[in-house]
């Protein structure tokens, strides 16, 4: 069986992060495409298929006509989006290893804070499953995650203390990234536990991620045209060399706390296991990863899951500061969602780009090989 | 650049079609899922893929979990449904041939008449594009559909009179196929002339598709797994030679009355052009074909569209007959949307496979080439 690795990311693009962006969803979403394409040195007319989250409310024939892509041939939608958003690539790996597209337009846009709000209570589909969970006052997804990370995080002893050592290690990551919500705002410790209880013991707000306005894009492209491209004084060639998604029976995207074993993230050690199968890596080799931070909390689960410490070891490793700047394992470094904004996961992705092209503000020398890492989804990107 | 050819179509699926099916929406799709699972031979722990429209309502991990698969490595939607509903097959051929997985499930089930009637002015998303066309009075997708296929019929000659004929031709294959609803009905070109005017002068009752409680599922497998299975004992090995989407710049999924030409279909002449690109065969090496019929007045723009014939000779096609039992391009031979059942338009590529393999309750005999023909997608499917 063939794996990825025909593919390079050849553009990323982004919008301002903000909380009140004033302007349409599609307004921005066609800004960081536009923005994508042009810092791929692509032609508009070279870009043939469109892909995004099914949660996406963007049309691709309105933005195919915002853009002005005279024929696009592959569309298609990842699931939902968040811990899945880099399904997105896996699937512009199908449609390129197939033959099916040659440069795919990945995008994420809307105005999560000013229009469509995901952690307030009456946000979503009103139907089952989410009506069983708010009947039982689960109504915002802060307090759904917060009652099935807790069986880990006691199993690991790590307190909402702990939790703040990590929130400040991604802060300090932030303050030093003019793109991010809080640029020129670090934290203490003191203040995070200053901090309002959101879903007491487990979360307080610095443990949340940002609510915002805006959008992220990227585009996809096939080796060879990458690495023309590259050749022609583009940017580094930025290599897709893993992607995997991973629905384990009994998943549950946001309800996950019917599993018999909460400690042990299934989900994520199988897509971690098929990354390192289809790259021929090791956890050691990953120079810098992005964790899905909806929540603090989710990050000391995916750390262990993608093996980046020996299970136990997860708390030694936050109070030993190696998730921030100067730390071995450095993770966020835009940020991440909680420091930078929350674009639903891709935000990270276009941030492991800029480390393997040398331009992230939090350049981690040297690096070569980055980990993009969401609970059911996650990618490898390498510098060529 | 590959082209697709690499996947079989191994499995097939469906429930009854009714009118009110009394029964979950999810239970019509796993029952129809698990027949296509049973159908081609597999284990359950073999299906790896879940694909479906982004319209479809049932949730990849519901399914998952209603039919007991231990893990689904790939999942993705098509973009809406209908027209593009073979877009589905290029999903599922880019997910298996990029190795990305091995046996992807797909699956479309709703109840269309007894909960979401998509023919009701109160149907779909309310905001815009569709509010702007409510408000000029287009309140259903006949209004919309007549307005700009209108244009195609005045420049071909055809009449609602002419497209009568084509509906009897389609009602003569349903009345042939017991799953079809109009089973054992079939009309005469003076029933049809009675039915009630929808829209006056272009379509009348007997004009429209069925609305439809159902499912409708199939399994996409690699050649190899699928020569295996058919040689084993299987079924007849029954490979998709080619499948396409195109969007033009301009297009739009149902308002495409503001495109400048209204007669010349550039969607699905791309479409056609990209199939005998993949497949090296020409439009009079198809033996049957199956062309998506929301409306009866769909059928002679794709037609032409498709190469089937030359362009102003469809009138002269329908008159003769050619299209129903003993013509020379039998389409539609399960009835079609209009005399079988609308299952967004899966339902007429589940009766291609059935005459690839030899099955089908009006097989045409000898036929090893079907075409499944959408106006922004398509499939040829081959018996090999």
């Amino acid at each position: 069986m063939s794996g990825p690795g025909k593919t390079a990311v050849t553009g990323i693009g982004q919008t301002a992060y903000t909380k009140e962006s004033g302007r349409t969803v599609m307004s921005l979403c066609a800004e960081a495409s536009a923005k994508a394409i042009a810092d791929s040195g692509l032609e508009r007319g070279q870009i043939d298929g469109l892909i995004s989250f099914t949660m996406d409310t963007n049309s691709d024939m309105d933005l195919q006509a915002s853009l002005g892509l005279p024929m696009v041939r592959f569309t298609a939608k990842a699931p939902f989006g968040g811990e899945g958003a880099y399904a997105t690539f896996q699937l512009a790996a199908a449609a390129i290893e197939s033959g099916q597209a040659n440069n795919v337009l990945i995008f994420r846009a809307f105005n999560e804070r000013s229009e469509a709000r995901f952690g307030q209570p009456n946000y979503g589909p009103q139907g089952a499953p989410r009506d069983l969970h708010r009947s039982l006052g689960l109504v915002t997804p802060g307090q759904v995650y917060a009652m099935w990370h807790k069986p880990f995080l006691d199993a690991r002893g790590l307190t909402n203390e702990d939790l703040g050592h990590l929130v400040v290690q991604m802060r300090a990551w932030a303050a030093n990234n003019p793109a991010a919500w809080f640029y020129g705002r670090p934290i203490t410790l003191e203040d995070h536990q200053r901090s309002r209880w959101i879903v007491d013991p487990v979360l307080r707000l610095y443990d949340f991620c940002q609510e915002t306005d805006g959008g992220v894009a990227f585009i996809v492209s096939r080796l060879d045209t990458a690495r023309a491209l590259s050749q022609n004084g583009g940017s580094p060639l930025v290599r897709v060399l893993g992607v995997q998604q991973a629905w384990p029976l009994g998943e549950s995207m946001m309800y996950n706390y019917y599993k018999s074993n909460l400690v042990f993230p299934e989900d994520t050690v199988h897509v971690a296991n098929a990354l390192w199968e289809q790259t021929g890596l090791s956890p050691a080799e990953i120079d810098v990863s992005t964790i899905y931070d909806n929540f603090s909390s989710s990050i000391p689960i995916s750390y262990e899951g993608y093996g980046l410490c020996k299970p136990g070891e997860v708390r030694d490793a936050i109070l030993a500061g190696e998730f921030g700047p100067g730390g071995s394992t450095p993770v966020n470094t835009n940020g991440g969602l909680i420091g930078e904004a929350y674009l639903h996961g891709l935000n990270n992705a276009a941030e492991c780009v800029r480390q393997m092209r040398g331009t992230s503000p939090n350049q981690i020398e040297g690096a070569k090989v980055a980990l993009c890492a969401g609970r059911q989804c996650g990618m490898v990107l390498a510098r060529e």
